[in-house]
């Protein structure tokens, strides 16, 4: 078990606890004219500094605590990725509440449950929300006050306009210092395998968490980089991003909701973006569009993906265009960096081809500050040999101790939390997902990846996506199906997918069945394997009609 | 004050310890091939990897367990910067026991004065300290085991070889976790200005100092540096250099005590050498061995520089080889990092001179993890405009909050720590010290900067050191007073001085004797100028004889 013994030799420096307001007033003092340029909801482009920007969280804060709003409370909000938004990113942990980022993407009632769940008294929504929100309120008993993001006021739900809320309020705050164990953010996972669940993050794993992001083996920001989030801000903080470029001095380009490729395309041009992230769907779009569009990438170098795997075919393409992708693996319990695909040394040893192949084929590298291990059925921890596959454990001080409102805790004796995911690592520090543990396909004992198995299919010309599930099966309990989504205009065949996996992946992996459908995708762009196997999991069994 | 009040909505994220061992686990795990190579006392080269580290660490533990060390003994050494030392670094935190890293460039006196009040009772010395070690130790009288840092065992001071003590031990240990409060290294102050006061870091200080340190605003680590840390690992760790290292993946090179220009070239020539540390005095040693041997710098790229201001001809020097110098400004009681000079997008925008003029003068930059205020004689604080000067504040996770064995804090109502230093921050976050507050000039009530005179006058050619103290006048209270150590062999005169101070400095500041004299320097190669001001205060005053 993990004990913590104290020593009696108490270290003597400051008791100085992380604070997310520290994080601004950082940015305000030592890089007071760095630029925040923000899409808005009506397209038009906002532009201010760390300056202006704190000026506007004083207010924001100044406003939330004439609302009432005292430490411990949470406040929820259903908004894009604006400036609007980063203000509140700063202004309700700045005074001790908590935001709670709903996500918009979720089914009605998974968008009702989280808020009533977090227990906000107040909702600040963007203009595209009202219907939502009109939709909502009858069910969100507890909500008081609703406030809408923009000059205008809300008559449909009598809802206050943010803007007119700010207008003549004092623009300075003196932060309270909060233990850094206090709560900050309330973000829910994705609900891709259940109910979305909530992840308390504190001030203190916010801090470390920033720190951690910004190092070169992760995200390596400088002082000289332009950073656009792309991965929705309502994602665990859009993964942190806007943290770490605040305290390495970058500028910060926010995309709204405007995620695709012509959209990203103009502010990547007009700012001089160099550092981007997102999950693996914004870019197929993103690159789609500098295909047609027969454009370069401008000033861009940099992008980290993940969320779901990065298909081979995305990192070669954005190399081609002189663009590092890095990808990461990591999830809302992990604040979510996890780890992060940036060379080595000791991989660059191998050769140009083997550290392509890592750096394209492995989920990342270790970071410092969370620990991961590799454990099999019996929890015996398994070898760094590139190999031996098991349950991913991960433990550190930005993973989730327990859910939100959750009595039980969920670490095991040792501290550790299991992802779900089921991963190699291997001898130079590298992670591989295989799968996750609910989508593993075990065919006659043995285990079936199907994220490499959708990986090789996703190389083959003409498919769009590639999804894999097990079907029940008479004599090897599951065999992997796939389900091929094709580009529009492409033709693609069985033929020529069998031909191109023959090649790719060992014999007995080959899937039994290749069903050309649409593949669908989950909120945040992830297959929904849930559903897939509804439609497909008894494909092979007698009796079955295919769809 | 300083109250921090406790959110009731309490973080749900892992309460897991950021520990020292943890640098190690990381390192052995992400990195374990990247080497550490080390110069030893008898000039040959030692090399091994972080897994080779991890096991002799492990070693190392079990073997000062065996002596009997608990969590909260303190443990002294006397050595350089050696993988021994760099073992004891990890070995002695890790099993909870504090490591205190006595300097011996301290005047004996000075010496016993800190590991007696350090109270350790074991004392790890490299062979260099026998003498040393057979001189102190009748009046240490709480050590009870020597240990000599080689094979060898010491008779004439029985001692116990170290190499003797690890063969044959376990080479894995379960390390315990400590809280973060634990104290880990007890570092003392130089002793400039009185007596070295003790600093006890703690687990949480030395990891949130490595994370912050690593950032590329600050040193810039990245996988593929290779870092040979000049600063003595007996002054705040080595600045912090190994921990940085060890979490970004970098390989090492420790230099033992050969800091003279050749041999530093030979192993940044021999281990590709990209970033290295350390005080002005080993910088004006290894240009002056470039200049003499027409030599070039191989692969370095960066240095920082610190301890004491920078002259501005060798940040343009090393600029002239295209490596590129960070100055640093920090104390011991900043665990050191406190400001670092790199550049910003800010700055860049004044045009290439004014960047210049800016990196190459300015202590430093604010960095996320220390906060700096500037006060008045009042204590109200001053402006960031550049120009007004101040008492230098600051506040941090790693700053000191007390010394070691101090009933009193050291801050005042709102957390600040006096640096003792005089300082100016300008808009974009630069500060600069103008002096120190013991060695203020204060001319007919306005300040001299004694900084900037001398760096004034260390531009000036043939002018090896200069130093400039205040002495007492007649009408002005205090004039400067200009120290001058010329190089050997070139010849300056006065006049030659004063015409270059008059170019540089404004009128008022023109220094009222300038004397030719060698420039004593304190074992930090710092200018001893409570010397100086022994010999030279009263030198305007009537009656004085000059020396
Ligand atoms: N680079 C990646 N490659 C493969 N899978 C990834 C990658 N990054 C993240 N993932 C997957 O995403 C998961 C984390 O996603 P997130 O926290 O958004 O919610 P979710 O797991 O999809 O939803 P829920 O937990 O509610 O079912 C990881 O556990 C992993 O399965
Ligand atoms: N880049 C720099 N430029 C000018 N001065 C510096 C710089 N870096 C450090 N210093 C000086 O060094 C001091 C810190 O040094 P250190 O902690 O080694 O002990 P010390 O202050 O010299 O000794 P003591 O406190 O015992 O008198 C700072 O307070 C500052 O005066
Ligand atoms: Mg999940
Ligand atoms: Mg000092």
């Amino acid at each position: 078990a993990m004990q913590i013994i104290d020593s009696p030799m108490t270290g003597l420096m400051q008791d100085h606890p992380l604070q997310v307001s520290a994080l601004l007033r950082y940015a305000e003092a030592a890089h007071p004219g760095r630029e925040i340029v923000s899409r808005q909801v009506d397209g038009s482009i906002f532009r201010y500094d760390n300056r202006g920007l704190a000026r506007r969280v004083a207010q924001a804060a100044n406003m939330l605590r004439s609302l009432g709003i005292v430490p411990g409370d949470v406040v929820s909000s259903l908004a894009w990725n604006t400036h609007r938004h980063l203000e509140l990113f700063y202004a309700v942990p700045g005074i001790g509440a908590v935001l709670h980022t709903a996500n918009p993407r979720l089914s009605d009632d998974h968008v009702a449950y989280t808020i009533d769940h977090a227990g906000s008294h107040v909702l600040l929504i963007d203009e595209s929300f009202v219907d939502l929100a009109v939709r909502l309120l009858p069910r969100l008993g507890k909500i008081e006050t609703v406030i809408l993001l923009g000059d205008r006021a809300g008559d449909a739900i009598g809802a206050l306009s943010y803007e007119a809320l700010l207008r003549d309020r004092p623009d300075i705050v003196e932060w309270p210092w909060l233990t850094e164990r206090s709560g900050a953010f309330l973000c829910y996972t994705s609900g891709t395998t259940g109910d979305p669940k909530g992840v308390l993050y504190s001030h203190r794993s916010i801090v470390l968490h920033a720190y951690a992001a910004g190092l070169s083996g992760a995200l390596g920001f400088s002082a000289f980089d332009c950073v656009m989030p792309c991965q929705s801000m309502y994602h665990a903080t859009a993964w942190g991003l806007p943290f770490a470029a605040a305290i390495n001095g970058c500028k910060i380009v926010l995309p709204c909701d405007r995620m695709d490729g012509a959209s990203l395309q103009e502010l990547i041009q007009a700012e001089g973006v160099t550092f981007s992230g997102g999950v693996p769907t914004i870019w197929t779009m993103y690159l789609d569009h500098l295909r047609r569009s027969g454009q370069g990438v401008g000033s861009l170098e940099r992008i980290v993906i993940g969320g779901s795997a990065v298909p081979r075919a995305m990192a070669t393409t954005f190399q081609s265009h002189g663009v590092e992708v890095r990808q990461l693996w990591g999830m809302t319990e992990t604040s979510p960096v996890g780890v992060i695909a940036s060379p080595t040394p000791a991989i660059e040893t191998h050769g140009a081809d083997a550290r392509d192949e890592i750096v394209w084929t492995r989920q990342g590298r270790l970071q410092f500050g969370i620990e991961l291990r590799i454990v099999d059925e019996e929890g015996r921890a398994l070898p760094h040999d590139g190999r031996s596959a098991g349950a991913l454990h991960v433990r550190g001080p930005w993973t989730v101790e327990r859910y939100f409102r959750s009595e039980a805790s969920a670490l095991d004796d040792d501290g550790w939390f299991d992802t779900g995911d089921i991963a190699t690592i291997d001898a130079d520090g590298f992670m591989r997902i295989t799968d996750r543990s609910k989508d593993v396909i075990k065919s006659g004992g043995e285990w079936v990846s199907s994220i490499d198995l959708e990986n090789a299919a996703m190389a083959c010309a003409g498919v769009k996506i590639a999804a894999v599930i097990g079907a029940f099966h008479p004599k090897w309990e599951e065999r992997p199906v796939l389900i091929v989504e094709a580009h529009a205009g492409d033709r693609v065949t069985e033929e020529a997918i069998r031909e191109h996996l023959a090649r790719a992946v060992v014999k007995w992996w080959m899937p039994d069945r290749i069903i050309f459908d649409t593949v669908p995708l989950t909120a945040t762009g992830k297959i929904a394997k849930r559903e897939l196997r509804e439609r497909y999991a008894n494909c092979l069994s007698s009796g079955h009609r295919s769809a």
